[in-house]
């Protein structure tokens, strides 16, 4: 049989890899490198960092070129299906031809596995296909949504109220859908338009050396934001921001 | 300057705890156990056995004691918010008489710190009070839904689609808000008169070697999870829980 991990390896700080994270590079054969071909080196680096640091004795290292993804697609979730499809048989090969029987396998995923990541889906629908078995297993990791409150040492959730996790693109359309709304892929500061009475806790590259961390009510803050998100982005060529809207009162209640 | 870490130890499983809060455990001078008084005295072995793991040289234990909540009252947020300023004195005496200056003390805080948990709030009350002084840090932790969603193999989120993390009050109250929700703090199952279309993937006790997980439609599952729920709560005398309800179709899509 073969074995894959899938270890969530945490947003952008190597220490925010957990002990169960650390112990799964230590057994795995053989890491599987699917390199999006964009610019953020820095993000095949962390991983290539913590192979470095915790993987033991040999092992190898498969890179592998991700399809490309029709980003001008007006039909978001179609274009990220069809993508999926033919990023699943990108990972069949890989699991057929450089893994072997009684071999363990991993994919370092960032954040958590569960948190808007392709990875868990695309090995379902290899397992359909029913070209290769194998068994697998999940290992949590440390999302860019518990690294967000944390560098801004606030709650995500205030007692007894629920909180809706979205997208920049859903936000654009609906609104505020809650009190509390936690926004993740959003390429237009699409928090722009809201009022004085929402609080925006936003961070970009969580957890490196280039954090950005700005609070405040929207209105006062949304310019900075757009200006230091654009600024940054031309510097490095790629941004990942996160951000968290509280509409207020009650006021200064970051727990439950 | 008196120095507190407010350190996400996971939900269960020691190795859920990232390398940050392992070498935030190592500088620790003092350790702050607030004990909740009840039945869960494997919660509080946990995080002694992370302190002896990880803790370095010389450090001290403080226990105190939690003030009773009036689990009573109809008023499930009031009677949060005055339990959680009663515990906010006892937070106050500790840093207060406990903590020297120059010093660090260290919060092991269940899953992670943003999660439905009070001590951010309650620390901000200490420091609006202004009888003591102190700089804190929070690191965060993985939060029983990042366990529950890896331990069932399954994403939390599907590709651009919401998900609420509300709780078995709320959920009680105000029936299934999303297609994808995640349900904390329920003692009463109120996931029960959904119908087929909803899957629930239910998990107790996660990261733990009493783990136990449950998935499928909710009427074909749900009365196996009440009775497993009582029994295991019976036997060990408490019990945590949380589920995701993810209405079909979609049918079998992990991700996202
Ligand atoms: C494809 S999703 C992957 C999320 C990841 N699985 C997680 O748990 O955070 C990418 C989005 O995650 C967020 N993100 C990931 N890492 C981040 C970081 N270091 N700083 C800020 N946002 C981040 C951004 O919203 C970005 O658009
Ligand atoms: C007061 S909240 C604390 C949540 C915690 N901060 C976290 O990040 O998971 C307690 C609730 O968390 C959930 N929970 C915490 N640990 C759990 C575990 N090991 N298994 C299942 N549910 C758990 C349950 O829903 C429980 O009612």
């Amino acid at each position: 049989m073969k074995r894959l991990l899938v270890i969530g390896i945490g947003a952008g700080d190597p220490d925010h890899l957990t002990l169960q994270g650390a112990k799964a590079i230590g057994v795995a054969d053989v890491f599987f490198l699917v390199d999006k071909g964009e610019a953020k080196q820095e993000l095949v680096r962390l991983r290539q960092d913590l192979i470095d640091a915790h993987g033991r004795g040999t092992y190898r290292v498969v890179e592998a070129r991700d399809p490309e993804r029709d980003r001008s697609a007006s039909a978001y979730a179609e274009a990220v299906e069809d993508w999926r499809s033919r990023r699943s048989q990108v990972f069949e090969q890989l699991i057929r031809d450089e893994l072997r029987d009684g071999e363990t396998g991993a994919f370092l995923v960032w954040g958590d596995p569960g948190v808007y990541d392709s990875t868990l889906a695309i090995l379902e629908e290899v397992l359909d296909r029913g070209q290769v078995t194998f068994d697998y297993q999940v290992i949590p990791g440390i999302s860019s949504i518990a690294a967000l409150t944390a560098a801004h040492r606030t709650s995500l959730t205030r007692v007894a109220r629920p909180v809706h996790l979205t997208t920049g693109r859903r936000l654009a359309e609906e609104g505020l859908t809650a009190d509390d709304v936690v926004v993740m892929l959003d390429a237009h500061c699409s928090f722009a338009g809201l009022g004085p009475d929402v609080h925006i806790h936003w961070g970009a590259y969580l957890g490196t050396p280039d954090e950005i961390l700005v609070s405040g009510p929207v209105p006062e803050v949304a310019d900075r934001i757009r200006d230091l998100r654009s600024q940054a982005r031309e510097d490095k060529g790629w941004i990942m921001d996160t951000y968290l809207l509280r509409r207020t009162p009650p006021p200064a209640d970051p727990g439950a």
